[in-house]
């Protein structure tokens, strides 16, 4: 942490904290077995890897301007499982990559299979549309999860020497252009290759991106210009806003635009910010935000509701049937809720986080590991979109000719113990509960916290306590915003945790001493929970959650025409099974009610209070859908 | 009637039947004195009547390739207010449209400002996409309703060189084309051409053209391969279904494609079934007729729900913000349903004719008879579309570029005492309840029928009978489908209508005397009513509906966020009065419920069950909605 730093609190690294739980470990596990290996073969059969040596005599695909993100990414997913489990064969897959990238890079640093393979002479000519600064990006984040993992320079090296002609090359500076990227990302990529090497230019030229970004006389029309185009024609989106370049990022106080930009973006806005203590960036985060979570989020986690620019239309347009939501756009809320958490330890932050993981996120994989969705929709309605529709089918796919989700799912399962424990000074911070056990460097040494839980279907927790040397600190323990009534015992003692409780955390402080036992018991009723009334997609209804999960309606479980259930208001909600191939997880069940079929014959309206039946309503976790034969699937129900 | 006819009761002439109500009589008149002249001045100042004489030299617009159907479709609403109003001056307007028309006509009696201006040597080569077929049969509807105004040939005679033209042209027989409209229109306008003049050929010609449309090898990839295109690149649409060219009518079950040209279709073969009494066709009417009224109608009679091919989906499928319920669509409706109607008299038909007028047809034009909708969406929230969307804004205007509504709207309501009263051998018919005459030929002589009522908003209506001479016959009244509970007097006495109802009519049969009085008394309740469970874009909701008229609410009287609110399922309905600027009609109001904002602060989500508080919502007939100032608008209604 520099001296500057905005950043109270800091994650404590993956390689310090195991998951042995019930929930993610074996998603964890499944990630390495059947994701990553799958993804390398993707990335091998589509010709992503050899991309770096085309030519158009290979005879093979000619690569894609955001190819390298795909690789980039799938390499700091390894890294990240290689950090948590050694797997000599998958070190040696990126190891071959690596090589390739590295022979391929040019004698003045840049890397890039688009640019450098298909249009040489048209480098740093179109950042507004083209990803190269994207794709140098995530280029850069794979080098440092790949180097924190194995201590491996070379691509570390290969990627300082890219953000070196980078930096070279976009700034303030005489014979600089000032341009910066169409798709954000390169921020938060240099904040981490600072962070991992120390070097300040890298931390300078993220700022620089983040301060130049929407200043006017506008550098998208001055590219356009110089190239001969029309500053109005865009390859993708129709406007600054699409890439939230419309005004500076400290007069931004909405989030617009395409989703997963928005987010990597104010990723990197926060990173700045904690590194030079900018508290102006800070507040500009604050402000976007309260936007994006208190007006433009599904209860799911998912943003940006439409496919129209992949992103956000305005506040409280939330539709269930077309939400696009894109599994990479929750991820990268994930990621920004990470790390305002860290420059704010607010529960607000974490909730979010949580809400996001255990829904929107993760709704993006199958239980086997081997298919994705790009979007996750609240409702599926099969007549309304081609079963064969990539998008929109219902069915997740093994891969796609835009390919961001899948290895991004994968980076993220693969970091995800990263996402529960920060240290203080001499505070240690619990922001997910999982069982497992992490080590975590407070001033007055180690504490090393295990944690029994089974978490997210029980909301009993008990931490043991290990510090060594035993010492005064906060145990700060999350109370989830979901719940209603915690209740903590310290060493089997009750404690009033209201005293305790401040910005969504209980904050123990205490001389914790080896064997201190910890007991945290959070009331996980399923709940009703509706949305603020100017969401006019959810008028009248509720969606059910338990904990930190959101529960659906599905085909399988239910019937066709979910939409015609209605929960009464007064029905009881208790809990059941899932089916195995679901993993035997809590089913949530209640009386409801369904208009008779038989008593409507073929009419198509007629006067209201027709007869009713009794169903007893079946619900599964949300993130479970479309895991068995597709059908229909519903979040909202009808409440009456 | 020709003695094959299937056609087992007529239409009473427009020029038989005089309304003096305070409901259509003025809207009438608004459509004389302030819709015909805009429509004129727009044709002009647009260049449309100029059009036949069109030259690149003119320096003006080049005509459209359908700017003839507007004209046409303007002629015919003049012909149709001539015959129940004289007004020298629209008949003189008339005149001198004619006789550009008539002077631009081709040596072999070919007609189309753009085919003949534009494109003479493309004329009959895409009949799918360049609307000549459907330019002519306008053109000859225009044709037809100003001779049987005026009993002016001059157009007739033009319009009939021009079918000549057409059925030597297109056929079965050596030399000739085998083609058929992609825009159906012509199929209903020759058998009116065939009944105005007696032309068996025209008859014949529409007959072909009914028959021959979905036959392999398909006409459309023939004249494309003659052009030398492909014939999978379409101008609009994408495919056979989209104008309703997928297979043979007679092979037809689902109402598919391209709304307005599916009913401009399905109102010619019912025509061709009804003349050449081909039982066949009248049977996959039925069968079409079933499907669109009972599983793709909105329950303003609006048809259609999407823009993409501004048509049909798959069944059920209803979005109300989406909607697309093309004006146009409606009115084409109730073409189809006057003539089904004719065919087989049951209510059924006229239950829907009645819902569109008085709902989804009206709602297309503003109260002073000036501004047009072109869709009509059964839900606005402004956000959701620019105001200045011609098509979803939420704004009628005064014309488009494809202006087919407005003129659209013109004809339907100056023809509007066509659908009230019809005749059969001994029956007098009452459709439509409205104060005004009406002198019904039965074959032992003249009927008068003097009707008093303020339907729409009573359900009283006292007819008086003046036959002459007295003699028996059946006076058929009908029941509306809306009503659940009627009553019926005969000179003072009270009647039982059971035994004498059938098939939504009851049918009075005895010596009608002059000065025979009949009380019809239709309970007008405020009626909630719900739409069938599988339409899932209306579960859980509840439209308002009073006699024919169909409610909706606007933020103008119940403030924003309209979707919030909600009817208790026991809140009683009462009868107010909608504001002096929407004429006074009756209005809707009842208890409701609005989550309280206060309690709501930021948040998006919450445990469900927050405070609520009491207000009054205030509903006025759809059709009178977007005459205030711009705001949300709603029909179906949460019910809680």
């Amino acid at each position: 942490m520099n001296n500057a730093s905005l950043r109270k609190i800091n994650p404590v690294p993956l390689t310090s904290v195991t998951l042995d739980d019930a929930f993610w470990a074996p998603l964890m596990e499944v990630n390495r077995t059947a994701t990553l290996p799958i993804q390398y073969q993707q990335c091998k059969t589509t010709g992503r890897f050899d991309g770096f040596m085309w030519t158009r005599e290979s005879g093979t695909t000619e690569p894609h301007i955001f190819w390298d993100s795909d690789v980039a990414k799938w390499i700091e997913a390894a890294g990240y499982s290689l950090a948590v489990k050694p797997d000599p064969e998958l070190e040696k897959q990126v190891d071959e990559v690596v090589d390739v990238m590295a022979a391929a890079q040019g004698p003045d640093g840049y890397l890039n299979m688009y640019f450098q393979r298909v249009q040489p002479d048209k480098r740093w000519t179109n950042l507004r549309d083209c990803h190269e600064l994207y794709c140098a990006g995530h280029l850069m984040e794979g080098a440092v999860a790949y180097f924190q993992a194995t201590g491996k320079r070379k691509f570390l090296d290969v990627m300082c020497r890219y953000a070196d002609h980078i930096a070279a090359t976009f700034g303030t500076g005489e014979g600089q252009k000032r341009g910066y990227p169409g798709h954000e990302e390169i921020e938060l990529a240099l904040v981490k290759l600072f962070r991992a090497t120390g070097e300040k230019k890298y931390l300078d030229q993220a700022t620089y991106f983040v301060n130049e970004r929407g200043r006017q006389p506008h550098y998208y029309d001055i590219e356009a210009q110089a190239r001969g185009d029309d500053p109005k024609h865009w390859h993708f989106g129709h406007s600054y806003e699409y890439c939230q370049a419309h005004k500076p990022i400290r007069e931004q106080d909405r989030v617009v635009g395409h989703a997963v930009r928005a987010m990597y973006l104010y990723s990197g806005v926060a990173d700045v910010a904690a590194e030079t203590g900018d508290a102006s960036l800070l507040e500009a985060c604050r402000t976007l935000w309260k936007n994006v979570t208190h007006k433009q989020m599904y209860v799911t986690g998912g943003i940006g509701p439409t496919r129209a620019n992949e992103g956000f239309t305005f506040d409280y347009d939330l539709p269930n049937e077309s939400a696009y939501a894109e599994t990479c756009a929750s991820i990268a809320l994930v990621f920004w809720a990470h790390r305002m958490l860290h420059l704010d330890p607010r529960g607000e932050y974490a909730d979010v986080m949580e809400r996001a993981l255990y829904n929107g996120v993760l709704s993006g994989v199958s239980r086997d590991g081997e298919k994705f969705f790009y979007v996750n929709p609240l409702t599926l309605y099969p007549p309304m979109f081609a079963p064969h529709d990539t998008f929109f089918g219902g069915q997740r796919q093994q891969w796609f000719g835009c390919a961001c989700c899948p290895p991004n799912l994968a980076r993220m399962v693969a970091s995800l113990p990263l996402y529960m424990y920060s240290a203080g000074e001499a505070e240690a911070w619990v922001h997910l509960y999982a069982a497992g056990e992490a080590d975590i460097e407070l001033a007055a040494g180690t504490v090393t916290l295990t944690q029994k839980t089974r978490y997210p279907w029980d909301g009993e927790v008990t931490i043991n306590v290990q510090p060594q040397p035993q010492s005064v600190f906060t145990l700060a323990l999350r109370i989830p915003g979901w719940c209603r009534e915690a209740s903590l015992k310290v060493n089997g003692r009750a404690i009033d945790l209201d005293p305790l409780t401040k910005d969504g955390y209980a904050r123990i402080k205490r001389l914790w001493q080896a064997g201190d036992k910890v007991t945290l018991s959070l009331a996980m009723p399923v709940e009703r929970v509706e949305a603020n009334p100017k969401v006019r997609q959810d008028a009248g209804r509720v969606a059910l959650q338990r904990g930190p999960v959101v529960y659906c309606l599905e085909e399988a479980d239910n019937g066709n025409d979910l939409s015609a259930i209605a929960l009464p208001k007064d029905a009881k909600c208790t809990l059941g099974k899932c089916p195995e191939e679901l993993g035997a997880v809590p089913m949530i069940k209640a009386p409801a009610l369904r208009p008779d079929a038989a008593d409507w014959n073929d009419d198509l309206y007629r006067p209201a209070g027709g007869m009713t039946k009794a169903v007893t309503l079946k619900a599964i976790p949300y993130y479970l859908w479309a895991n068995r034969t597709p059908g229909e699937m519903l979040v909202w129900l009808t409440q009456q």
